[in-house]
């Protein structure tokens, strides 16, 4: 049977400096990712930096040069996993009838940071390998949501993740005041994220309009050497400097 | 400064066989979590456990016997972090007073399985720590919640937890349909758990309650080698066998 290995990548994608990638994925996944030869990618170049990092610390099953990389199409960047026309089954059996022409029986799946399918392409993915009645086969790796959740001393018994807020100030606006509004009716913290040059913008329209009384955190740079992670209620934030925003970051809004 | 550092623990906590916990923790949170010899746990025995196979891989900073460990009170186990009249502050002052008075300067907050304060209790202390102005540090670790989530093939750019579902029939029911409503209007993948007893009843209610297009996704054994990890239609599902319910599981729910 072929199986579909979601490979975690490191979170220091596109950083200055890398910590060596046995920081962040335990041996476990080392071993299997170093195993797979046939990839669906969200960027191949990305992916032959993570297979390279791996290959620093396990032999490969193959030279990099010998790595069969299929990126997602841009559709799938573009209109998210399930909205536009993109059919991942087609794609995905053709990945798969490379692989077994090479007798390869699994096929890695891994996205820029972090795990794949998880604020990132690549579930539709998943979700044809379970249609094509593949084995699906996670591996333990980093999270920036998790981390940043975790860090934030926010409810982590009731969360959601809505990946990024609108652009256009009035609707973000909007949509900050409507998530304050679900965390304070449910206790159930709102998780989002931001690109490095929105961040301030962002920041400084929350501060604008929540509450005094909402908790307000803030992650970036987790898992490296240079992580700020911050949490205080709105009024607090008022009197104190804003987070260092140069970095992708995590934020969440809570009770 | 103070450090609260947060320490993941393997998803294996119960199961008869255990992988080694280099398999699902990295190199840097061995390695960090080897040096911490005051703790504030979920439970200790639990707690002991985790440090006694860390101490297999890494030398610990001190015997096992000497670590201080300290429970988080029954009440935040029963009531939430948030929820109860407990107050953190004081209880992680008092732990830090006794690392400081060993010269210490690192406290772990650690939970039975996974990240603490995520699907567990511990925010309450992230919180305080901020609060305190200690440093907070999350260490990278398996956890049940975003396995399951990429392994679903369902929606992870906008997702959910939601923690237990009702016991109660038929408050189960509705609760069921209310978070396939969300859903549905949504696209926000909804994910909840169940302990093992109740997870017959469970997905008995849900093949009753959902949609026959709704997408239903079971994952119980994440990270350990009997995973089982299936999703499907609610339609498709009642034409196959249920999953084998013996395990802790996280269930998903989406369009």
């Amino acid at each position: 049977m072929t199986t579909l290995i979601l490979v975690p990548a490191p979170l220091d994608f596109g950083c200055e400096a890398q910590a060596p990638i046995t920081d962040v994925l335990p041996l476990a996944t080392l071993q299997i990712a170093s195993s797979i030869t046939h990839w669906i990618a969200e960027n191949a170049k990305s992916c032959r930096a993570v297979i390279k990092r791996i290959g620093e610390h396990m032999p490969l099953a193959a030279p990099l040069q010998q790595h069969i990389i299929t990126e997602l199409p841009r559709e799938v960047h573009k209109k998210g996993d399930h909205a536009g026309a993109f059919d991942a089954k087609p794609f995905l059996q053709e990945a798969i009838k490379k692989a077994v022409a090479s007798g390869v029986q699994s096929i890695g799946l891994i996205s820029e940071a972090g795990m794949p399918a998880v604020a990132d392409p690549g579930s539709s993915i998943v979700r044809a390998a379970h249609a094509l009645s593949l084995s699906v086969q996670p591996l333990v790796g980093p999270s920036s949501l998790l981390l940043a959740l975790a860090a934030s001393g926010q409810n982590g018994q009731n969360f959601a993740f809505v990946g990024y807020l609108p652009i256009d100030a009035a609707e973000r606006m909007q949509r900050i005041r409507a998530l304050e509004a679900v965390a304070k009716k449910t206790g159930q913290t709102q998780l989002f994220i931001e690109v490095p040059h929105r961040n301030t913008a962002l920041w400084q329209a929350l501060l604008a309009s929540l509450q005094p009384s909402t908790y307000l955190s803030f992650a970036s740079g987790l898992s490296l050497p240079n992580a700020q992670i911050r949490s205080a209620t709105v009024a607090d934030w008022k009197h104190r400097a804003a987070p260092d925003a140069g970095l992708p970051c995590v934020m969440a809004v809570g009770v």
